[in-house]
């Protein structure tokens, strides 16, 4: 890591603004006022570079190399987990001018895009060939295709399609050094030696600036059904996700279960109609597609009856309408709302295999209230995967022992049953203490020597995993 | 790399046998007769360690790396790059004992599997389940499952399901310092700070020995239909192969394309009935699985009939029994016919994004010619993700320049493209030169970096990609 500030961020930028034509410099005057997106700290930095091309940023990377300057690498700004926070005297890289389409293989099902590309963008733009993209999150309308990357980014489908890593067959980044690292492969099968481009993947700006992508595709299924079901638990999900999962004729589109406090708050928020949810249940949002939408909707009738006695149905309601669809989805892609109740409130996102679910939020129960007999949590998340998003209900300031108990309660096992204590949000730096409590030692230091090999004065995205 | 070998084979087994009660040591008597494999020179070193157990592979390594002895890992020995070479000095580390199915969770579909299980056993074993393996291959029978990790295979399947290193959850390895790296994870969402299991996919052994793999399974689908297709190139079989993937109550389990002269001189060789298919024709092997076989068999009818006119199409034939499949498979499957006609005959393996194949096979062929008149190739592969393999048509041995030219025959372009000179086969020693002509050094400089960092005495797999 670089030592104290040597430049202001006025001066920073100043300097900057003669290093390359395509290289736009936002210093401190221009980024105030601009919304820093999910962390307040985003631009404390004060000094943003937006290379319009792979030469103007490798320009960028350069310089800060040549002059021991930090860079924090920043795409969408949709990130949960600190990643993207900077300080004054480092350089905010940032993708929001790397934004072009430069290639749709529709008869391959594969695209090249740009980082700084939000994914509803490319999902609009393949639309017209009959395909969308393989991945889909909540935040699609601002989270960008470099961001993702970065990230390992998952959502909701990759119980079907694996998460973002799955997804990218080549992509192109400037290293720690300022030299351009070009991968843009664009077939599945490479055995060419080891695959660094999955340093980059997942690797939180840690080993350089992803600039451009080749991403698969799938054939978009436009014919869709929707219903909101009644479950006891996970395991009754389960059944039902399996039941669509093995219709041959039917693709499963998304499986998100809330369990009852969660979809309870927030339907009465939003003043979304329950009556046909038997109390205490859990509700899980199903969506399909088939050759046509009577088709599909015709699975979901067929499905609830079939499924009702065996799987112990709590209820079911099939949405009548696009609109209707939308409001089942909105309950549970509007996961923020308990934010205004509870500021700053304490959330994880967590991994386990699909059938301890039920034996973890018990226990995840029971272990919140051996601390504190008020304390309870929001649960809901991607079911088929094992992905459950969780956040304390506690009002007022937590203080950071506190926050330690509770994190203890929350990763409580989840590494020992072959899960993750961070599922598709990353580690950044507020998931430090998660990172050091629950990844070995071994594997620690593996990264760290990795992140020697690469960036040895640890100038990009200092601070922030693996902690280098 | 160590220096010369200070302790004969028979030496170092006498050296290896007391390190661990579950580690079995092979000496040069013991090796002398055994069936080395697809290279001859695989036990040329002489000394096998077998481990029962991933302490006794961590406690051979740890004594390796103490008195810097190398170490080659081997598997199911059916590498076709030389990636087993052992010499004298050097200690084979075999996965033949780490034979055990560990764990089946049906219910999540995915299996925990020692490394040296083979591919076809634990297919058998996961049947039962409904289940089976994402990825497939012709050496089905001997490729064991840390050897396919090791070199990220690649198969049949792969155009929908990725290759290896889509399928792999977890796994554990042993590390050149005799550490164990262990990460049993069963969840596909991992964002968790760096994600080093994929140096150890693809890694071909440069980063450690795999011991564990936790894999992804897929629901068994046993109702079936093949069929040989003529097609004039390879674009009518992509046609063909777009047809069959938008059939939603239909999933394409394989797609495999000859060029004429491989169906013609394989089929003459076999006695296998061509009549069906045009002069000068490519066939294209299909299959695909529905709910029953009667409506596989129909949607192979009804898309032979439908693509007829709009495909070019240049004959067809369905198998009428399970007996004839197998025969149609075993002209695809049984690709060293050529062999015993041109012993050691060069052969590639490399993939270029299917909407190029037939600009490619055109310019390929040219190029051989350019070189010498005479000169002609088979050419055949998984043409749904554009993976040929190409053997030269050329009897009696070849000079160093010869092989040469032809290398740069096979390999031009191909990187430029989009594909890669190595698909799936890796890179082992024989492929050294594609390595270091078709890859940049600014990659192979952060690759030898890398292994560097985690290999610092290059004691793994010597003289093997990376080649630090």
């Amino acid at each position: 890591m670089p030592a104290a500030p040597r430049l202001s961020p006025a001066d920073l930028a100043e300097r900057l603004s003669e290093l390359h034509p395509e290289l736009t410099i936002l210093g401190p005057s221009e980024l105030t006022g601009r919304h820093a997106g999910e962390h307040p700290d985003n631009f404390a930095g004060g000094v943003m570079a937006q290379p319009g091309s792979s030469e103007a940023a490798a320009a960028l990377v350069r310089w800060c190399a040549d002059n021991s300057v930090a860079i924090v690498p920043q795409g969408g700004l949709t990130g949960l987990v600190g990643g993207n926070v900077s300080h004054a005297g480092e350089v905010i890289l940032s993708s929001s001018r790397l934004n072009r389409i430069l290639a749709i293989h529709a008869d391959e099902m594969t695209v090249e895009v740009e980082a700084g590309v939000a994914l509803e963008t490319l999902q609009q733009a393949v639309a017209p060939h009959g395909l969308t993209t393989g991945i889909d999150l909540g935040s699609r309308g601002t989270a960008t295709v470099g961001g993702m990357v970065s990230t390992n980014a998952g959502g909701i489908l990759a119980f079907r399609n694996g998460v973002m890593r799955h997804q990218v067959l080549g992509l192109e980044a400037i290293l720690p050094s300022g030299e351009i690292y070009s991968d843009m492969t664009r077939v599945v099968k490479v055995s060419a030696g080891p695959d660094l481009k999955h340093l980059f993947i997942g690797g939180e700006g840690a080993f350089g600036f992803v600039t451009k992508v080749v991403l698969k595709l799938e054939p978009l299924r436009p014919h869709r059904a929707t219903a909101f079901i009644g479950v006891a638990d996970a395991a009754a999900a389960l059944s039902v996700i399996r039941h669509f999962r093995s219709l041959p004729a039917v693709t499963l589109e998304g499986a998100e279960m809330m369990w009852p406090r969660y979809i309870r708050d927030h339907a009465k928020l939003k003043n979304f109609d329950l009556s046909w949810l038997e109390d205490d249940a859990g509700a899980l949002l199903i969506e399909v597609s088939a050759e046509t939408v009577e088709r599909a909707t015709a699975a979901l009738e067929e499905g609830l009856e079939t499924l009702w006695e065996p799987a112990d149905l709590k209820g079911g309601i099939i949405a009548q309408s696009l609109e209707q669809a939308r409001r089942f989805w909105d309950i549970r892609e509007d996961s923020g709302f308990y934010y205004a109740d509870i500021p700053g409130a304490a959330s994880f996102d967590i991994s386990v295999p699909p059938t301890g679910l039920d034996a973890y939020v018990a226990g995840l129960h029971a272990r919140l209230r051996a601390i504190d007999a008020t304390y309870d949590a929001y649960v809901y998340g991607h079911i088929a995967d094992g992905n459950l998003h969780i956040t304390l209900i506690r009002r007022g300031p937590l203080m950071e022992a506190e926050l330690l108990a509770v994190e203890g309660a929350v990763y409580f096992g989840v590494q020992e049953a072959g899960g993750s204590f961070s599922a598709e949000h990353g580690v950044g730096f507020e998931k430090r203490h998660g990172y050091e409590t629950c990844i070995s030692p071994e594997k620690r230091a593996l990264a760290r020597a990795i992140k020697q090999a690469l960036d040895p004065k640890a100038m990009f995205n200092p601070g922030k995993v693996p902690f280098a």
